[in-house]
């Protein structure tokens, strides 16, 4: 993330604290000259920076001291701290928390399914699919690129991938078939790739020229298999593991030999636990 | 949730959509008559109906089944079925799909937790803290309604809730027990509260008038204790547990007596398993 | 207002000077190092200075002065004063002027409203209605605390009142009676209160268990004995006199005993008067 | 107005009502049947009717009856009736409300100043000036042209309007003279129009050849001098008095031979009295 | 284009007539039956439809004839007919015309475009660069894929594509070429390209395995020569040719052998000539 | 430009990198510290700049140099150098490049029409009509302005200007030219003026007393002898010509003897060359 959106920043703010905090007024100390310190109560990978030092900016703030997201921090560990009056540090106080807390988790879980994977295929790639909480894509892969993966595609204009959704309305594999020299044409600078759940449908459309195949929840042990039949036909052909992928299983599916494993599965958990302290400056 | 701003259906499809399927397009079947029905691949809570409808309108399909948010469904059971071009269709699919996934986990969740703590206490409160995914509150807090449950506080302008972090800037604990006469004056209209994790400080506010506690992270066993020393002070006061309740242990905190439990448990997790089919009309 | 949001600043300056000041541009004089003044030309309450001060810098300008919204300044006192480029300066005049003279005059009425009301009962609360122009209330929640007054509710979302409007739907008065505990359990949180016109209702309400009642367009004289009568029921229920409370009654409403007045006298009225004087620097 | 931005209608409902009515949602009523009225309770003219109609339709409901803007109307008489489930009205009755209260107090003063003005003129101009709450200036001359007058100058950018704070960057007086040529050639599709506050600047600039002038705060009785001074040195010049003209001096001011008066007057004051009824449909 | 964001028919419609067509309002003909018709005065490429419907449905009209973008109409033929309220229809004529005429016209020269390039290597890829006036994409893609092409990149965020001025930072061509193993490797749901000028260069980097090349001003005449030599290096590599691409050298373009041709030609040029008739209903 | 909108910066960033330049980070390359220098590759006119700043320091660079915009360059003369991170630096490469490019070649082709015009009409005005690329009126009236042309009318709802379609609803040219005084009386700040394409219409309405006329497509050669004759009318009437006016039948049209020319001939055509260079610093 090179700089977070000016409106991303309004609608964290609006949502949260649209008026200012209410009980920092009502005890009247909020022109009083704080500090707030941010600091992980566990291992984590941090994320979320660049929002969160925008955020305390925006209020007001000067920030002091702040890691990059990416960073490794261990319990007790800070990861930002910002000093201004006391009704701008309590306004930006939970916004940052939720921002560190879903991003840092986040990212710590993408570290460890990316480390998982690695220590099975040390060149797998691993990307994070669409799968996010709708509506705040910039945080996501801020927080996904920190804990060291791609992001899968960001979405439907930009690829190809051709779903099971899309062939029913193609008429089936066979027109499928028949149409992937035409999305090779027509889409050259791209790679055409198709989901498949069988080895039938993927050695057919590895023999059609798909550049990629995707499988969807197919088992590791059976996927090993259709990997290897796979690029018999075509040694080039690019192969993706996707669907029910998680910390626990990275290493299996990265074992069978595919490129590159896509998942969802670190978006969705705990937060991270961000112990915050405000005190007088 | 009474209609979905623009601006969300707005974002909710640039993120995912911005210029259309690209698939669809080379395939070429994008004017197709198409069909998409959305079902539950489990048994769950249906949240985010509000949101998918004003996203299938949005590009041109007509609804012709949707369920109500709230309502619980058994595996298979539709939750809402579409007719339109295909582009339109496949443009809404996963966008829909990620809603109803994120929004239905947040609600079935919220139901289980809720249902957790009226089994031990019929008559408790169960409200939803502000540690949702930043920046889109709208969707999070329509999945927590329809899973049975309220929002604790919307944001920090309209409660007065006394952190720790205020208190430290107002000088300590004494400090605040002077000023809660002031607090209940100027905010008449509302509770003044104010967050606890000892027994003495609650039994110091009980006394100095504050119209509820909130205690975070006291176990059960302990708050049970402390509840009733607090009752004794003050008997129409408001006692609510926070911090670390999840529907594994809601009965017990729901046992120990407080009105209410606020808990951000139910907004993490895995999604709920929507599965989407799209066919010829 | 702990920091406007971008896209109030955005609005404010693309609605008056969408691309720049025509003016300014024709006559050659944009470049020119210019100083802007504002002052007081009456005795007035000082606010929307965040507003204003963001303005002047989106143009380019430096602040040399400014004081705090909530202060008050006599009769050519200065508000804020900024340097900067001619055109920068044209640009701000009148969104800055526009901002001050609105703001200010709520602020200075909402001041003379809560004097008056606290010249009769020293502690009462005075609360802003939501009936502010439509669109701007971040605009208007500024002034009315700088004014030494509080939002009464700052929407529908985050409180508990009952109009004759909710109990017309829920099958009248004894409907309501009975639904009162039900809500004050469901929203334990946060005080449940009912808007009432007649002493039955009211003493029928207080019974019921409500928190707090607010008293429609009930003429001092009369609700002077309601509030007794209404105290004896529920010593610690919460009253709030609201509809058609001015500066010329407040006090008046004050001494009936409520706890406070709800108004939206404040928000209507003439703008403040402010002089602006813009010269070379 | 022919149609508000989608823009104007999210801000309106999220500023009033982000989540939905919390009252309906705990009282259970939101979906039942449910009819809305808003009712002048004074002789008014209506404006506002294309955002309230558009606010009653995004929340579900389904306009029965409505008057459009511009139209006078008595006590009692409805302006609009629309039926929905009751969530739905909730959420729109204060917005709509706020919206016709302030639009049509914004009218009804317009109508009494231009019926004032054109009494003793009767083809006088009246004209709004940009002096409307900052920030919906959209709602304010839907408003204005409900009323009869027209918007004076929508903003800095399209129109030549010398000013004392211009003169006083150029050099004075003198040199504004010397630039009136060069404006007139270079704004030749506008009117080049100077604001002036004596008899002296007044004939100075007229001979110059600006194509009007603006009067500011010039009492009637010497501008009536002012003026035919004036149109002797230029005959076709426009000449409109601005700077506290109300409704009560507006037939002075008009009676002075000018060809139009700008007044922000219109915008300030008690905003008409609606009454809103909801019932079961 | 599957449908226009609300926020772009807000935004064309606020730049254009923020407050509806003064001169309708002021000849008092805003609620007379109308009828608009857009017709073609040359042979052109239909584009931009969606949002000329939109842009209609939301004044009020109700379109009673429209082609589809994509289609090619002669002289004279009509584009769109729509029927509302005067005040509508003229509030979205020039919009809509402004929409019709940009979008027509890159319509119609990508159309040409493509058939040139079609005509010397049928199965060619087009596709329009990113450099399209800034900020309306939505806009310029919906007309390129109505005139045949597709988008080339749609921004950085999705493709990998390596400049000179990465290299220049990466230390050289020799860091480059060692850096395309792990570019691949990471990226391997996409193709990795880069764009060159020079021969040499090709080679190189066709050596090194990347998946395509972008060759930037290289002559015809020169390029087809390099073309089979990098095939001769890797018979699967993808090959573009951008940078001054135009409809009169496309087809000597696609004559060399490449894939693709990569251009912004269509974007700038005149914009096509539609005739718009307003008349009473 | 006083200061670009903070949403139309959002704006370009997002449509072009919503999450970074996907190849710097592959290649690691983010946190170099890098300069970037936009330079002319022909002689142009600058425009953009006040965009092009703001798109720099979004981006976390700093501008060590940066030209006004109007100035006039030469090949190889830098319009603005930045440095500052890698990451930065690529984000913002081509969003400013497409801003320059696109700004200066209107502000090149409105100085060459411009002068044109001048060359054979010293003193007459020059104006960019509304027939820019809908959606960014902001860049290109910055570009007109810097080109020394203004813009024509900013949009529907501020000036008078009757056209054809216009009359059609009015019910011909007799009516409208009855309705002259009533439009000069209600407007009478600004101009009224009306389209006009035949002399007997020019002649009829200048004698109805309208202030201007403007000429739609009528040949230089008829041009001159209906100015002549309408003068005659009315000597002190605007006069106006459009419609095919371009940088080549500028000064013909500029000898006919009309007060100004509107064009929308800038807007359209080759975006000016500008280069790019990114390096370390």
């Amino acid at each position: 993330m090179i700089a977070p959106s000016t409106a991303l920043i309004d609608r964290l703010l609006a949502e949260d604290v649209p008026y200012g905090d209410l009980t920092t007024h009502l005890l009247g100390i909020g022109d009083r000259a704080a500090r707030i310190r941010f600091a992980a109560r566990d291992e984590i990978v941090v994320a979320g920076v660049p929002v969160a030092r925008e955020l305390c900016r925006r209020v007001g703030a000067e920030i002091t001291f702040s890691l990059d997201s990416g960073q490794r921090v261990g319990r007790g560990d800070p990861l930002l701290v910002a000093e201004g009056p006391a009704a701008g540090l309590h306004a930006a106080w939970k916004v940052c928390a939720n921002v560190f807390e879903s991003c840092c988790g986040i990212a710590t879980r993408t570290r460890a399914l990316v480390d998982a994977a690695r220590s099975a295929a040390p060149g797998i790639g691993v990307f994070g699919t669409r799968k996010v909480f709708p509506g705040v894509k910039e945080l996501a892969i801020e927080a996904l690129e920190a804990g060291g993966a791609l992001p899968h595609r960001l979405g439907l204009s930009e690829t190809v991938l051709v779903f099971e959704q899309h062939t029913a309305l193609l008429g089936g594999i066979e027109a499928l078939v028949d149409a992937v020299p035409g999305l090779r044409r027509d889409a050259c600078e791209k790679r055409v790739l198709a989901e498949v759940t069988r080895r039938d449908e993927a050695l057919l459309l590895a023999a059609a020229g798909v550049d990629g195949l995707q499988f969807d929840k197919v088992p590791p042990s059976e996927l090993a298999g259709i990997v290897a039949a796979v690029r018999e036909v075509d040694q080039r052909i690019v192969l993706i593991a996707a669907g029910g992928i998680t910390g626990t299983n990275a290493a299996d599916y990265a074992a069978t030999g595919v490129d590159g494993l896509a998942s969802s599965w670190m978006y969705a958990g705990r937060p991270a636990d961000i112990g915050v302290v405000i005190e007088p400056a």
